[in-house]
């Protein structure tokens, strides 16, 4: 994930795992452009991320694209839900540095493995 | 956030936070049941929620609600994406206990302040 998050080309903030009995993982990283985050079901064979972006600088599709090349995983797919779009605004600029104004969006990735 | 995870009688195994310069935050709580995180951009009085939920024990929109309050929001929209709803799947367990099944779910949330 951490990974992930550099090919992104996000600034990573931090980083928070968990190990769940008797399986699974759940996991954030936060990143100035705003999270990267996880769980698993390796009973299922199943991961859902969701790769949080802001601004224009991001590349969530490589992030996406490294996750199901690691997992290899059998099935993936990828929805973009966007978000931060109201009337009047000019978009959501991430954290990091001001003047760089771009639209909010989720994509919640799944994974079959 | 640590308050509506309470109130949708989630799990909480960690919270994270961090506070912008010049504002803004960023954080996570990780419950059994997934995550709920948020992001805030005070300079557009906008805030933007997560909350991922599986099982079938959490109440999100018990959650929602009570940031929707506690914000006094003026505008604010909440937007469900199922996931893990694969053929042959019989739905995503939550962490805490075995023998629930249900599927997850994200809710965005967004809300302007």
């Amino acid at each position: 994930m951490v990974e992930a998050a550099k090919r992104a080309e996000a600034t990573i903030i931090d980083v928070v795992f968990h190990e769940f009995n008797p399986f699974g993982i759940s996991g954030v990283v936060v990143i100035a452009e705003s999270h990267l985050s996880i769980h698993t079901w390796p009973e299922y064979r199943y991961a859902a991320v969701d790769i949080f972006s802001c601004g224009d600088t991001l590349k969530p599709a490589e992030a996406a694209k490294y996750l199901v090349e690691q997992f290899r995983a059998n099935r993936a797919s990828c929805v973009e839900v966007k978000r931060g779009l109201f009337p009047g605004s000019t978009g959501l600029p991430h954290k990091a540095k001001e003047g760089v104004a771009a639209n909010g969006a989720t994509e919640p990735l799944q994974m079959v493995l």
